[in-house]
């Protein structure tokens, strides 16, 4: 079980794809920090300062502009890979699969929550590169 | 079965509240067009131009800058509530809260996607009436 995601962002896939390998970046719309840049091989601690949240990635894949895959631990192990499809000079496709959804009683709000996060994430993403808007994120509001 | 999706707008409760009900301004951030001002007992259309789509809701309850209720078919109806609950002077949690999924085979995806479209719609929504952003809706991509 996997979910899917496809934003359009009018921006070339090199800046799409900065904007989420440098931690000088990320906490423009996404996670408050980064401990280092995205490299294959290497395992990041992310934190959400505002929930007082942390976690850590392994990056399994970076192809330069192209793609980075992640593997994160949701319960179990899940797979994430984000791919950047630059469509015209201004415009970026960007896509994030996430698979590893276990098929038990819980299935339901984990894909609904999952989902959720990755709508908000790249909609943030794309008022910050497109607008340099960096007060989207950290304001769903939970329970 | 319910989807429920909260987030923070930093704008007064009457401000969110317009920008819903007023054919004016839903252009800015969700559909493109509404065919009138939303009001209790009355059946609205609405455009999707970008997705060549429209389609109708019955607006079945209406509290001033406090409540938005609509009916829309799903598939089945649908029962929409919006809710609008000013925090202090400059800030309003808007909570959706859509019911009436039906427990049959394409539960998981049409769940998945009805949170797809409220959080990418609230986002939008946060993006216009904090920056006057009017270019993040319409950008995700099917298929």
């Amino acid at each position: 079980m996997n979910n899917r995601t496809k934003l359009m962002i009018a921006k070339p896939a090199q800046e799409v794809f900065e904007a989420i390998v440098d931690p000088a970046k990320i906490g423009n719309f996404w996670f408050s920090s980064s401990s280092e840049r995205w490299e294959t091989g290497k395992t990041i601690k992310l934190r959400y300062e505002e929930y007082d949240a942390e976690g850590e990635i392994t990056v399994t894949d970076i192809v330069k502009d192209k793609k980075i895959a992640f593997e994160w631990d949701y319960g179990n192990i899940h797979n994430v890979t984000i791919t950047f499809t630059q469509t015209d000079e201004r415009s970026t496709v960007v896509e994030v699969n996430e698979d590893g959804f276990v098929e038990n009683e819980n299935l339901i709000p984990v894909l609904v929550d999952n989902k959720e996060g990755w709508v908000y994430m790249l909609t943030c993403l794309k008022g910050y590169l497109e607008h340099g808007i960096t007060t989207l994120r950290a304001a769903l509001v939970h329970g």
